[in-house]
This record gives structure tokens, sequence and C-alpha cells, in this order.
């Protein structure tokens, strides 16, 4: 996985995640104030949107903006994305300020959602450190870092990390978000085939736990 | 957990479920015929919907049809429902014909996507039961069953199926799908708060495994 | 016809009509403030939404929300509902309130419309009932009350509250809407096939009478 | 009421219908062949599309088509001007050809759905005629004429085809649709205020018929 | 070209324009305010609807509103009238009040563009003055006068005018709109064939200020 | 001006195209088949998508996706990106194929339209070169290149290639299409302020000339 920092002039965080053939933008907007419903909170707010460029993939899809309307994978990935860096943040220490974190894939093989919210992390601390450079935060809003994996079981075998083809073949497929401190944001199994079973679970979920502890190094060491 | 099997005249199976202040109508329908990226294949389908009545909730939701579009919290709850049905079914065995599930919720108080789920399940069992006796599939696609409960940690305690007041105090909050043998077809936890650990995790896991079988045995005491 | 009042536990007033094989649930909401075409005026405001379950009816609907818009048959109806409970109501006495009826039909066997009116009515009089008790209203703002009948002529034959088989075959179909003191809100009628005279006008509408008259007797008996 | 036909030179018949301030461009078109639920079953089929230009009012209304939904408004008198034309049609002798009518109003001031019928027949008879001219139908589709009118009562006062001012004011307004023959197409009656009793609908009824027989006169007179 | 003047009796200007087979109604609406992004500066604003009558062409096209979204070709042209009119005002003497010009073509036949651009600058000028003769502008908007004329490429012969079915066969299309001075405002040229040169391009610029100084002369002549 | 070609994996052709602060990822897909309008003709076609990334400009701009439709720029751009590459090609050579341009905008910095005809014609080229080893296309449909610039006047001064903060002082603004031979495919000027006169339009052709036989050098040598 490469991390590039500032990939973008205008954005307050920007980052390109680069990561087998997978390729996501994740660029951090900062906006003074907060949703309607949250205001006079004191509180801040982050949130994030995901989509794919057409032709990402192999065969080209058609843009959701020409389709008019937002499908249900892009809903539930934006969404997870949201909860996930969410859970970084200190609000009140945010103040009633905004960071939505836009997560492009420009070039997708497997693994779109994990890499964006892992690259996600390293736009929004910048993002963070641009606003307290300005003194715009009442405190330090960033009090965890979160990565985030994916796992499978190929055959019989736990994988961490699937590409594309990978990913198709897997009887089950799971997405865990971890914090720099082994701690769990959200835990996401699916079986696309045979259900499994708590040993199974096990697996990977230990699989996941090395994983998010690696790809936490890297943001570190791209964030020094 | 009350389960009123032929709530509906004119649904291939159809069922009401009551739990605690929730109540979900499940409504399966039948079409010979499948998708077209699916003709020819001699597979069947099983799909979902789930929506909400707008006066369910104890303040008024506008109606998605009024919006104009679906939001992103309907369909990841749909596309939740349709998944873990779809691990209940032997596509060959169902051959060329699709399953339609629909969970409109009528009131809700928490837990509404797991009511809908172990409804849906018998719903489908009907639905089947329908077709068979009309000898539309070439074997027995019904080869498992599905309960799904919700578990959180309220305060520092993990608790079952959580009403709406709890759900929202909830720090942690798991939805974990389950077949009548006992293995996993979907587990999402969130991180509402705190992150958790894997001890949390593990007791959670335990907590769902419980409910999970009793919520089989309602289903099948129904249907019997 | 069977009124069961309370259906709801969140709704200010909810009704669930029973009407041969037609269940109606009707919700109704109160909202303080109206309309901003309205603000400043002092007078408040009754509307109504008209929806079907996609599988009330005996092959499925595709839900409005997933077409992303709204027919014409259920705009044409819920602004039906509204204008005829609008009949009932003082505006100045209810004050700047809005109360918002929800017609949801669980199953559709002909007749839902005049089925979710006379129901509606009855939500709308446990709901300002709701709103007198916490004095939200200057005066008392029901003063008429309101039931509908569907009369056709099947074959020769005009008939009261068409059933869905009858209502195919029927040569002629009028809603009539009719207050509790036997006055007009709403007349409503259609030549299906053959235009109709004023002979056969003048049969329907002694039957709708008939037939509004025993409705509102019901309603007066479910509300005492 | 000026009736001007062929204003347009493409459509298969056309008229401006203008009436006290109220102008209406009726066009219909000839397609061969039905709608898909339609199609085998050697019938044809009339529909229609009711539309108001931006100013065609005293203050100027979006367009439907920036704000990217039909109101319900429309689609109500829509589907009122094609049941009232589909009264003077035989199916079977029409074949399997459509005719679409479109509706525009240009300028409103009072009853331009009753304008729009009106006038809409002459541009249906002239469509009918050029298909005849072209051996299209198997027979003669044309069976009757319709006409309309829009009563109300002003005050006390009983009124024929309010202009816009009048509308505003009227207790309760009623759009009459019958046949040249003086059977009745449709009924619609709405108390705006006060509900109107027995003797007053009688008196509307009167004076609807005289009106639709001189507006069946002013067709005739414009066809022949 | 004629110009008819007050074809409208709710607008504040309006002209019918007809054009060879071409007729398109221009209604100009005057609204005190401006669009929110523009508030608090001082400045007017001026901007433009097209649309066209579904049977204005010789083919029914379909309604956008029925479609639920407005196509490319009919947004291009709105935002080139808006533009072109623009020319013509000093927002400055206006003052924070809007003109919004609606072009609508009732009939077809080539050049619906330009006719619409030029018939429009006639409303706007009656709208001006509408807005004077009630002293709503700090000062003179209007310093300008805009006239359209599209010119072409029919084999080798460079036209002026195109109706339909030349502009079918056109090779080169180029609308150009310019001032009653002979300035240019717009220049569109698109090669729908064989690129052109230069010396092509000259001579079409060449024939546009010729047919743009007659239609200024006409605008005139229609205003005094 | 850098022009780096296959920057994705999956497209047929794929050029990232980087111009001062601008950068454009243009994506050719190649599909076998033709619209349905054009089937049968034995003709290709060529069409283009334009889009913006949120975060490609200095202040966020909402996704269309979110919004359900898609803007009146992004319509307009399209067009004109689908026009200028229809030039290059022979239909007749292409056969019944479609290449589709996907034009996303990842940062902005002016003219990104203009970099995008530039470099999709470089993805084109690629797409064609591909479809030619698969032997796709009866005859060679690349007959000319294209590129285009766009050209202003700031203050009075006519200036190639402006960089946002020019374009938005510009009083002049046009964006210039020219084949390979120096031929034009399209001539876009709009006067954002004062009306421009011949010897203006003169200049900027003449600039615009220079620009485009550049960026062709540029184009041919990255194609080397």
């Amino acid at each position: 996985m490469t991390i590039t920092r500032n990939w973008l002039a205008h954005a307050e965080g920007s980052v390109l995640v680069e990561f087998g053939g997978t390729r996501v933008l994740c660029a951090a907007t900062v906006e003074s104030g907060v949703p309607r419903w949250r205001k006079g909170s004191g509180l801040g707010w982050v949130t994030a949107e995901y989509a794919m460029l057409p032709r990402a993939t192999n065969t080209r899809n058609d843009r959701e903006s020409v389709r008019g309307k937002i499908g249900g994978r892009t809903h539930e990935i934006s969404r997870l994305i949201g909860r996930s860096l969410r859970a970084c943040v200190d609000y009140k220490a945010l103040g009633e300020n905004s960071v939505l974190l836009d997560c492009d894939v420009l070039q997708a093989d497997g693994g779109t959602r994990t890499a964006a919210i892992t690259g996600a992390y390293v736009a929004l601390a910048d993002a963070i450190a641009w606003m307290r450079q300005r003194r715009m935060c009442p405190g330090d809003p960033l009090v965890n870092s979160v990565a985030a994996v994916s796992v499978g079981v190929v055959g019989t075998e736990p994988m961490l990390d699937l590409d594309y083809s990978e990913d198709v073949k897997a009887e089950t497929d799971m997405n865990v978000v971890m914090t720099g401190r082994g701690d769990y944001v959200e835990v996401q199994g699916t079986a696309e085939g045979t259900p499994f079973d708590r040993t199974a679970l096990n697996g990977l979920l230990d699989l996941a736990a090395t994983g998010c502890a690696e790809l936490t190094r890297l943001q570190m060491e791209a964030l020094s």
C-alpha cells in the first residue's frame, strides 16, 4: 500500500491510496458549521461520500448522476466510511465544524472500501492539522486512528486483502475496521456461500487484527 | 415474539411479526422467472425490500415515495434481508423462479431489521410450500432456516433485543443472523460510542447465539 | 365494517378500518405550525397521504419509492381524502396547527379510498381530542363528520360497496363523500363504459345517502 | 368560446380554444400501435396530457420539468381528459392505433380543464378523420361527442363558466362532462366551503346540461 | 418575421414571434428580489428557460416533465438565451430585481433558438418599461439590444435562416448573437459534417451581420 | 501540458492530461454495438461524458448523483466533447461499434473542457488502435485529429489558456476546437462583459490557431 499525501491542490487534506490495482482518491473538506439538526450543540460532525469513476472497473458502469439515483451499495459504503471516521473524533474538541471525506475510486481491484477508510483517515488527520493551525477547534479532535482490512475465506483458506478475482470466489467476506489501539469500530462479515462457524470467524478476526496493525504503522509513517 | 401466519389474503406467504412494540408485516411474492442477468442459468433468485410506514415511529417520517428517493438506511436494510434469506435457499432446487420478500414496518420500537429477517423466513417457507404444492420447483429449495437478533452493550452490560430507548443509549450495536444449525450468515457490529475489544465482541456473540436459537424454536413452532 | 381505534402506539390518532377484504391503516399526526404559505394567518391545515403496500393486491405492485415517483392515481386519491377531511374542520378553531392523515392500504378488495376517508375521520377526531386535552386549539375545530361510499352500476343494477371483482365489471363508478348531516362534500361519478343518464345518477345518489348514513352511525359508535 | 381548427402545421388534429381569458392549445397525435399491455387485443387506445405554460397565470408557476416531477393537479386533470375522450371512441373500430391528446394551457382564466376537454374533442375528431382518409381504422371509431362545463355556486347563486376571480370565491365547484346525446361521462362536484345539499346539486346539474348542449352545438359548427 | 407584442394578458412583457413555420411564445416575468447568491449586491439578474411543446415538431416528443428530467439540448439553449439577454442589461440600473424570460416553442421549423432570443429581447424591453413606469429601477437598465440568426453551409452555399429541412442537410451550423451596435455577444459554430476553414467562417460571419441588422430593425419597429 | 497514456489498467484507452493546475482523466470504453436508433445502419458512434470530482475546485461542489440530476453546464460540456471527437471519425470504417469517452476532472484550474477534448483524442486514438488489433473495424476510422484551446480577453489583452483567476476576470471567453489540418470543428465565443467586435474576434481566432497547432504536436508526440 502506497499513501501519497497532498495529491490535490485545493483540499484541506488529500491522499491517493494505491493498493494492488486499487487506487482511491480521498479528499477532506473542512466547513465551518454543522448540519441543521446539530446546530447550537457545540459539537462537530464528520461524514463521507464514496463513489466510483465509470471506468474504474473492467467493464464500464453507468454514472449514478446519469441514472439519477445513488445505488444501495454506494449508500452503504458511504455510511460505513462515515461511521468509521467518526470513531476517531472528539466532537466537542472539533467545535461546530464539519469535515466531509470524499472517497473516489479511480481504479478498482478489490478492497476499495477498506482502502478508502484507511486513506480517508490520513486525509482527515491532515485536515484537522490544517484547522488547528488556523485555531478553528477548541481542542484536539483527533483522539484515535482507524484502519480497515477485508479478509475472506477462499476455499477453506482465510486470506487477507483479496484482489478482485479472489473476492469473487470468496465463500465469506469480512470487513474489519479497527483503531490504532486494536479495538473494533466495525465488524461486518457475510457468508456469500456456505454459512461459517465460530472457529472460522475467530480465524478471520485474528488475521484482520494483524492486517490493521500493519496499516496503522503505514499511516503513522505517512503522517510523520 | 408473536408470529401470525397468513395475515394477508393475496400473498403466497405472509406473516405479522410482533416483538415488543415492533410490528413488521412480511409478505412473500412468488414470480415465475428471474431477473434478466440470471436468465437461462436454471437458477432461482430471492430478494427483499424493507420500508417503514411514515407513522411507525414516535415522530412522523416523510415517505420515501414523496421525497422521490430511497434513503441509505432503507437500501442497506433491504440488502441485508435479501442476503440473509438467500442463505436458506438452494437456487438450483428453486428453478428459474423468484421470491420477493416485502418487509413493511407498521410500528417500530427497536430491532425492526432483525424482526423482519426472522418473520420473512417464515413467509418464505410458506411461499416455498405454496410453490411445491403447485410443483413449480425441480427440488426442495429450503435447505436452511435463518433468524436474527440485535445485541448491544448498554453501559457495560451486554443485552439482547434492545427496545428503542435502550438502542439509543447503546455503546455498541450488533446484528447477528444465524442459521438454525448455529452458523453465521451475517455479523454486523458497530461501535456507536467507544470502540469495543475482543472480549466484549465474544460476549455479544454468545448472547446472540442463545437468542437466535430461541427464535429458531419459535419459527419452527409457528410453521408446524 | 370494523373500526379499531388506537391501533398504533405512537400516532395521535389511529384506526384500522376493515371492510370486506379491504384493510386500511389510518394514522393522524399532529404538528404545531402550518405550511409556509399559511403562516401568520391564524388558520390551521389538514392534509392526507394515501399509499398501498406492494402486496395489498392480488399481484404485486412496485413501490412508488423504488420507481422514484408517485403515480397519478395515488396523487388523486391523496387529494380527495385531504379535501374530504378539511370539510370537517374549522381552521380558525384549530389555530396554526396541522393534522396529517396517512392512509396506508394493507390489503385491498375494492373501495380503498372510501374506506380510507371513513377511517381517517375517526383518526382525525381522536387527534383533535388529543390536541384539545393539551389545550393546543383556540376552539373546537371538529364541526362536522364525513363518511364515504362507492356505488356503481353492475349490469343495470345500482349497487353499494362493490368488492374488487364487481368493481372491475361496473359500468359506472361513483364515490360520494357526505357529512353526518347528509350534505355533499364530494360527488365523483365516472362512466367506465356506457355514459349514464340522469335517472341512473339519481338512483346512485339515493343509494349513497343510505350508505353514508349507516357509516356515520358506525363512526359515532366507534367514537363513543 | 372560439374554436380555431388546424392551428398547428404538424399535428394530425389541432385546435386553439379561446374562452374568456382562457386559451388552450389541443393537439392530437396519431400513432399506429398501442401500449404494451393492450397489444394483440385488436383494440385502440386514447390518452391525454395536460400542462400549463409557466406564465399562463397571473403569477409565474415553476415548470414541472424543472421541478422534476408532475404535480397532483396535473396528473388528475390529464386522467380526467383521457377518460372523457375515451367515452367517444369505439376501440374495436379504431383498431390497434392510439391517439394522444396534448392540452397545453397558454393562458388561464378559469375553466381550463373543461375548455381542454371541449377542444380536445374537436382535435380528436380531426385526427380520426385523418386516419379514416388513410384507411387506418377498420371502422368508424367516433361514436359520440363530449363537451364539458364547470358550474359553481358563488354566494348562493349557481353560475355557469366561472372566470378565475369567481372561481376563487365559489363555495362549490363542479365539472360536468356530457355526451352530445345528453348523458353523463363524468360528474365531479366539490364543496370548497360549506357542503351542499341535494337541491343545490340538482340546480348545478340543470345548468351544466344547458351549457354542455350549447358547447356541443359550437363543436358541430366548427367541425362542419 | 412577425413580432406580436402583448400576446399574453398576465405577463409583464410578452411576444409571439413567427418566422417561417416557427412560432415561439416569449413571456417576461418581473420579480422583485434576486437569487440567494446575489442578495445584498445591489445588482439585478436576468435568466431564461426554453422549452418545446410536445407536438411542435413533425413527430411528437415526450414531455420533459413526464420523463422527469431536462435534456441536455434544453439546458444548453436556456443558458444561451439567458447569456444573450444579460448582454443588454445594466445590473446596477436594474437594482435587486429579476426578469425571467420563458421561451416556449409552439411550432418548430428551424431556428427556434435564434427566434427565441430575438423575441425575448422585445419581451424584456416591455418588461423593463413596465418596471420603469412603476419606478422599480434605480436607473435605465436597457443599455443594448440583441438579435440572433442562424447561418449555415448547405452544400457549399452559405445561407441565412435555414428551415428544418435545410438545417438537417447543413454541413456547418452557426448561431450568432449580435447587439444593435453590431458587436458580438455569442458566436457558436459547429461542423456537423466536414470541418470548415477560415474563409468559410468569414463568409458566415458576414452573412450573420446582415441578418442581425435586419432583425434589429424589425425589433425597433415593433417597439416603436 | 503533460499527456500520460495508459493511466488506467482496465480501459481500452486512457490518458491523464495535466495542464497547469488542471488534471483530467480521460477513459475510452469500446463497446460492440450502437445505440438503438442507429442499429442496422452499419455505422458506428462516439459519445462522451464529462464530470468533475466534488473537490476538484477550491470550494467543494455537491455531487450531481446526490442532487439526483445533471446540471446544465455538465450536459453542455459533455455534448461539446462528443461533437468534437466525432469530427475525427469515419463512422463507416468504425462499423457498428461505439466508443464512449469519460472525462473526469480530478483537479480544476481553468480550461477543463479544452483539456478534456485534447486528452480524449489521445484516448480515442488508443482505443481505436486496440480495436484494429482485434480486427473489430471494417476500415481505419481515425481520419482526423482534434485539439482545443480556450482563449480570452483579459482587460484588452487577448490571452491563450487562462487559468482560473484569469478566467474569472475575462471579458470574453472563447473555446476553439480545430483539426490537425487547421480547420474548425467548433467555435464558441461568449462576451461575459462587454460585447466584442470583429477585430477582437479575429485576434482570438489567430491565437487559437497557434495554440491548437502546438497541442496537435504534443498529441502526436505522445502517440508516437
